[in-house]
């Protein structure tokens, strides 16, 4: 706790989605005060065929 | 704004996901006054064996 | 199923709301071809001090 | 109703996920007086690499 | 892990909702080989005016 | 989008809201390289009668 869910397109690098979760991390045990083993961090991907803004698909663009 | 997820079995044609975000988007834009190039339509995919109703998955039904 | 959950900032009226649910519920019928009864709709509210673009909150704005 | 969602990590069989499935809508039937027919269960899986504990992911320890 | 949301309307008592948890988790433990201590639930309560099936609110009913 | 929802206990104040939105969509753009006017941010509160681990209530501790 707190329970962090960040959800995106895929087609990040594994890199960069470790580098997501550390300073994310850090950024929420900075202004919660949260411990920082508490703090759980979920990715969730989605496909530009599964993401509607404004009516219209990433994948119909 | 509005942040519209639509959860369904796997299995809907390219086509219907389509006409699917674009009219839930009519739909939230008639009802609420939003508008329309701030609604967000998410789908989410499930498969058969991670879907139960009364204890039952549908895929062993 | 399909289960449709709507995100939304608080405010809207009971009868926005109702018209809302049946609006979604059609949209959803016509285009998957899933039974009415079967369509599902969660509204959730949320207020401008937990809803941030960029960075800043509505309630900073 | 109620509906419940279980998120863990894959790797699980089907024989896990069925029994899975029968025990928690047992329970939820046991404790909150919900008709079985009524109770809808989903599991969600997530992968080691998108998933953090202390800004670290299972993928990388 | 795993994480369990269970998502009902409100009105449930106090011990109700501690049998919920306690009867959830164990059927988790018992099913999926997790560690009792992994195990996290979250209850979510819901209004009648935010829950439709079929198009029609449970408060309009 | 990325869309991150950080689920956590009430109980923190407007000032560490508010700083959590910041510090978490920094944290996002410098790691995934989105626009910073597209990161959203949810703040989603729970109550300790609401939230378990282990099978028992943060408010039955």
């Amino acid at each position: 706790m707190p329970y962090v869910t960040v959800k995106m397109l895929s087609g990040r690098s594994d890199d960069q989605k470790r580098a997501l979760v550390e300073k994310v991390t850090d950024a929420v045990v900075e202004t919660t005060g949260a411990s920082k083993e508490k703090v759980v961090v979920f990715i969730e991907e989605m496909e530009k065929s599964h993401y509607a803004v404004g009516g219209k698909r990433l994948s119909d663009e």
